[in-house]
């Protein structure tokens, strides 16, 4: 099959390869003209613009964005007058869930099929294939069925669940059609907010570990400090690295986020390319804004939110307040770092 | 009544000044010698040494410690053998509850009573009388009912409570008879954490309102910031010293807590003084490890903890495993401050 | 001065109350006729229909809407035809404040002035006067000082603060214009979100207090059970309603929220009337889903929202799931109540 | 090597069945003589009473504890006497790490080493092997190394960590010496912890999912209910099943817990047998009194562990009194389930 890829950051690029390396064809465009040579090496078309990139499509087209979700409106806006009734328009990036209901709708009304595709597996997924989350309308998903099965990892990615017994369905494959316009990207969002927590519970987890020699080191006795009543009880020197080696094998936390943090420690034990200032790009806060306005607690996600916006400082008024009401009713002063 | 007030610091000078100015008889030691001097300007007796003390006092002696929670252990160690069965020994500072229960055991093996006593006033107490929070056996405290009642609020400092029919009890006085050794220094333990909900809820709530202007303030855009889509619905630059002290009257959340928090906005605006380091001592820990040793959720306080340790960077190497699980599974870069 | 109320339920009528009794004159409209009659006897215009109630109104008319957050929108709409360029529409209840920011730009269209008013005080504002947080245009705000000046609690109503200096101002009269349309409401929702917190503070306590009893009932001992070790630490039986008077006084947790339990324990000890089934009418959520946006974090209110959804069983699929897995990884069976 | 198993319960008979099955020699005790006499069928070489079960091991003896950690102790206690300087006791279950140190020191007065270690793997352990996290003296953990290594998973349970250089120690096996005594129920305790956060990320996320049609119910008018705005963003009834099986495979979330969750969902879509009170049965807790005591924050993880107590209606006294200020404040009467 033919697909049109408009993006060749290293997402795009990767897809593309995947793409390539099982028997589709690729035409490809890029504002960054040498990532786009870099896939004619490998098989790709690559174009010079979007009008060149438009006419090179059999039609009905497949048009695939794998662009930053910044530029994803302007782009459907200078694409759409080149596209014609039945085209399929693919948004594989992190956009607004919201954004693709009205999307959606406006295409629609000129007969193009906007799919909206949550699209997971990071600088890995060249190799261990993506996990697709689609939304859109039915006939489009199932045209576009050969190249998600291509995209994703495949059903041999993971040994078979032992409880399931149905036996249609593309979840084992590692895609999925979850519903109408906006629920790939919806799940997506989910997904990336179950990402946060599960991160903040490792990380804290490893934290407390690396603190448990906190009894060796004797704290300030002074009235603004809390006591370590029970010094004898942290006595332990304990090689975070090893610990997170340890769990990736057989421990019920075993996980890919659990791979990653021991890889990382193993690079770096002392962390030395990170200070601590944890970006956060959207989906999380997302998250737990639909849970609100659905009304479903989710404390732990929330949790891992807040740790990020804190680890910026972004907390820093509400901390100066916390210290001058302090020095008010106690005459605390603040102690310095 | 004659009271021995061991410490005179700022908590113990306020209360003995406050038994002076009522009528009763006080004797002080403190190592700082200025600090007793004070006060017999103002009509103690001081006294240089522990044994000078306690000879000093009629017998049953009161003995009213109001030390910081680190030599409180110490000092009853080198008060014990001075006394004598009948004596009355009150730990008016901020000992953990369960080190009441110690004391007062090997205390009542002596018969001298152990009283614990939680005070809560601050720099304020003086003239707005404590809020005293006691535990120890029924005797004592009775007898100790003068004392108590002088340093306490009073029923005046709040309008009567409309639908409170009991017509006996201390606790429109402002102080309680919590129940057996250690409840009193729990109850204000439960205090102080109640106090860092309290705190960060109105902290949490001025640091909304002081970035209500973030939609004036043009967001990085780029894969690692979350974009604010609605910059539209945060065009406010809002005082949050005048918000403050509106808040004091006849809103919900009027409190003394709102009080002093417009007082420090009142007096700097720009809260010049703190960086936003806030010291815990204690209680809030405790009532955390209270809560979850039997077993029942208390989010709002923990989150106020847990903010403050944050402020202190005790979240820093969780942040850099976060950091480095960003990067190794999406390639993400830290941005830096 | 003259004013037209729309809406005559508790907070209205109050209102009316509050201003007839410092010289304003009233004409009032509700779908409610008896509720209009009452106010009639109490010296306010009643009117029987939308027609008459702006005909009866002195231009510029001054119209201040007292009603359901749900009603306003379709209200406004009704009423607008019939006002006239100069005329000011205020919005007293609890609309959201982007809704303000709408509404304001439409009116502003037609030379007529919208004024969105927070308003805290609840069922006791007859007697304590209304915390009013104000936003819009300037001008119209001016004109309606009289009647912010009356409804607002008063400078009397709490001590001066110690540290303010500044002496123009209408925030220590209760009222504060905190900027353009929306900045009224803004605070009001963020107030609210505040005042979810405190209560969520002392909820928490008292409910730590309540159960210092767990070391005299036997914790079960089994596998699905967390052990009570140090059961010796938790023998208090501990009076709630009493401890909740106490800290009316003099303690750093003295609010009006605290007053508020205390005579809710006094009037019901055991809290017949009350299953826990915690409502959350629209602010806190607000309040959480704006520190999301404008990235701060906000721990502490959030626990509190979430507190209240978890009381309503909105986090129950995720329990069962946490269940379920249980028993996948360790074969553990539910325990029952 | 010959190892006494003490307990032939689920995991005490597994451990047994992987020791045969890797040519170790087994003698066990248990109360239940059947679970004894199935492990004689297999190999192992059952007893019927301690005296018989010390006297059946070669010395110096190696006994290994998989008990419920209620009765931990008193077995010891038994068992000392009968043992010899040299002998080498193992707690392979779930104590808490403090009693190890204790228990450690008594036993290295009668020349015993004690060994702890925490043992992950569950139901699944026979097949997946167990993780093993282990404190205690260097010579007595060598000695038990081949025991070890056969109980672990292996290095082939998991690739090789890319960046990983070292070609040292145990952990890449899926056992690891943490460090001294309690070192092993220390880091197990965390590891519990960690599993805590993350059950609780991927429960939220799923409830979240599950509610993603709260736009096609339509909620209830009234100013107790939070209104959903935007009802049409949230149309989607996405099967939570599907979800759990599709995440499986390379996405960022893909972990052993969602395995789990995915056959669960797989066997029982509605989770019939659950009714969402989820026990906790300590490791969480200690987790977070451990971060609590040491000072580092641990939002995700307590948040989790709150989830697990509310379920279990552990806040409804707190609930209680928020819906009591609620109706004093506000007037607001509860509303029924």
């Amino acid at each position: 099959m033919q697909v049109g890829m408009l993006g060749a950051g290293r997402m795009g690029a990767n897809l593309v390869r995947r793409l390539l390396g099982d028997g589709h064809r690729c035409v490809v465009f890029d504002v960054n003209r040498d990532a786009v040579a870099a896939l004619e090496t490998q098989g790709a078309t690559g174009v010079a613009s979007i009008g060149e990139f438009v006419a090179k499509l059999d039609k009905p087209r497949v048009v695939w964005l794998m662009l930053p979700a910044g530029v994803v409106g302007a782009t459907i806006d200078e694409l759409t007058p080149l596209l014609e009734p039945g085209d399929i328009l693919v948004d594989g990036g992190n956009s607004y869930y919201r954004d693709d209901i009205v999307r959606a709708k406006t295409l629609a009304a000129r007969q193009i099929s906007y799919i909206d595709c949550g699209t997971s597996g990071g600088v890995w997924g060249l190799e261990r294939g993506y996990c697709l989350m689609i939304g859109g309308e039915e006939g489009a998903v199932r045209h576009l069925d050969p190249i998600f099965k291509t995209i994703a990892p495949g059903a041999a990615s993971a040994a078979p669940t032992p409880g399931r017994t149905r036996t249609n369905g593309t979840a084992p494959e590692g895609y999925l059609h979850c519903g109408p316009s906006g629920a790939g990207h919806f799940v997506k969002m989910v997904h990336n907010g179950v990402e946060y927590g599960m991160m903040a519970a490792i990380a804290e987890g490893l934290n407390v570990i690396g603190h448990a020699d906190a009894g060796l080191h004797p704290r300030e006795v002074d009235t603004e400090t809390a006591p370590l009543t029970d010094a004898w009880a942290y006595p332990y020197q304990i090689d975070i690295a090893e610990v997170a080696e340890l769990w990736r094998r057989a421990s019920v936390v075993s996980s890919w986020l659990v791979d990653l943090v021991a890889d990382a420690l193993a690079r770096s034990p002392g962390l030395e390319d990170f200070s601590g200032r944890v970006s956060d790009s959207g989906e999380g806060r997302w998250t737990v804004n639909a849970a609100i306005e659905i009304g479903v607690p989710a404390g732990a996600i929330t949790a891992a939110l807040y740790e990020r916006l804190a680890s910026r400082d972004r907390g820093q008024l509400a901390d100066k307040l916390l210290s001058a009401m302090r020095s008010e009713f106690g005459g605390h002063a603040e102690k310095k770092a």
